[in-house]
């Protein structure tokens, strides 16, 4: 935390892992600061010695927040929600809790680090789009016949979850890799509705302090 | 679930996403019965229409209990933890919770994906083996670090939780993939201390309904 006793979020504009978290932080108003930290510039200021120390797998987001340092968005979403938990982002019945796991654990282990830039820059280069292309389609399609039977006006039921806060930045990421979205009519309707929303506005990787000006909108 | 209103686990003995849930319900005492489904045989039984209607992910584990299917293992533990909380998987203190989650996920998210048979079933064989053992290592390096700060007896302190269930399946599948495992002596000293538990015997991959006898211990 800061002097002031602010949050200190280290995040990278573009960075889908971070966005989760941004928009956490913007849903339940806590008031933070965040250290810009560029994954290409000088090589990747996460491989510094300094943000090791802060965070041994050299990823963002991390949060620093009362006295403790957490990494992985899930784990950073699931300690605000349990700490501020208003508004909620899991909802009480525990049935309808298993599906906003289900589909965030769908997104954050079985989507996003099969096309993380990490995991990119080890193939050749001309793979490097057929493979996160693949990587996400084949999880939109499963995550659209999932959304059939949960999703409301947002991912599970009529209210904004930690699924949604997966979703919205896993569809940039689509986008940003050239992936079709029309066969996925329920996670465009949800992204689209989800968009809307001033929490997810103020945390687009497009209005970032480090959002470079001709990214900027 | 069955007639007799068993939970119905669809597993393969050598999935380490499934024997972290095999854990769970052996700690939390659970009866319940298992649909083995190989992930090689005719072609990969998972990719059975029968089975894409039971999760479009394609993926091993899926748990029915209570009426309802979940896939994902974190999801279903989550699930059991909430449903079942004896013996608690979770640390009561927020702040401690914080550090399982996020162990949990640097290997469920961070590791596995990484090395999981879908991915490596896209690189040339000649690469595969390399591939898997950097992915691993990277990952214990930083929770080698990680766990300096938060282990005890177990990953986070001196009760079992959701953590250590992800830590031994993962060790396991570094020992498959011939990662040298003595820079990491307290990933070692862990997994030593939980292979003494029944919960990990039982559920242990060489004792599944599934496994081959040659691999029978």
């Amino acid at each position: 935390m800061t002097e002031s006793g602010k949050p200190i979020l280290y995040s990278y504009f573009r960075s889908s892992c971070s966005w989760r978290v941004r928009i956490a932080l913007a849903l339940k108003n806590i008031d933070y600061e965040t250290i810009p930290t560029n994954l290409i510039k000088d090589g990747g200021q996460q491989f510094s010695k300094e943000f090791q120390a802060l965070n041994p797998m050299k990823q963002v987001p991390v949060l620093k927040i009362d006295g403790i340092t957490i990494g992985q968005s899930l784990a950073i979403i699931e300690y605000l929600e349990e700490t501020r938990p208003t508004p909620r982002l899991l909802p009480q019945d525990p049935k309808k809790r298993a599906y906003v796991h289900m589909i965030s654990n769908l997104i954050v282990s079985g989507i996003q680090p099969l096309q993380n830039l990490s995991v990119l820059k080890q193939l050749r280069q001309e793979n490097n789009l057929p493979w996160a292309q693949k990587a996400i389609s084949s999880g939109f399609q499963a995550l659209e016949q999932i959304l059939q039977g949960t999703a409301g006006k947002y991912c599970v039921g009529d209210e904004v979850t930690m699924a949604d806060l997966c979703l919205v930045p896993q569809v940039a990421n689509a986008e940003r890799f050239e992936v079709d979205l029309t066969p996925y009519p329920a996670i465009s309707r949800i992204n689209k509705t989800l968009l809307a929303l001033e929490a997810f506005q103020v945390s687009h990787p497009c209005r970032q302090p480090d959002t470079p000006p001709e990214l900027r909108a």
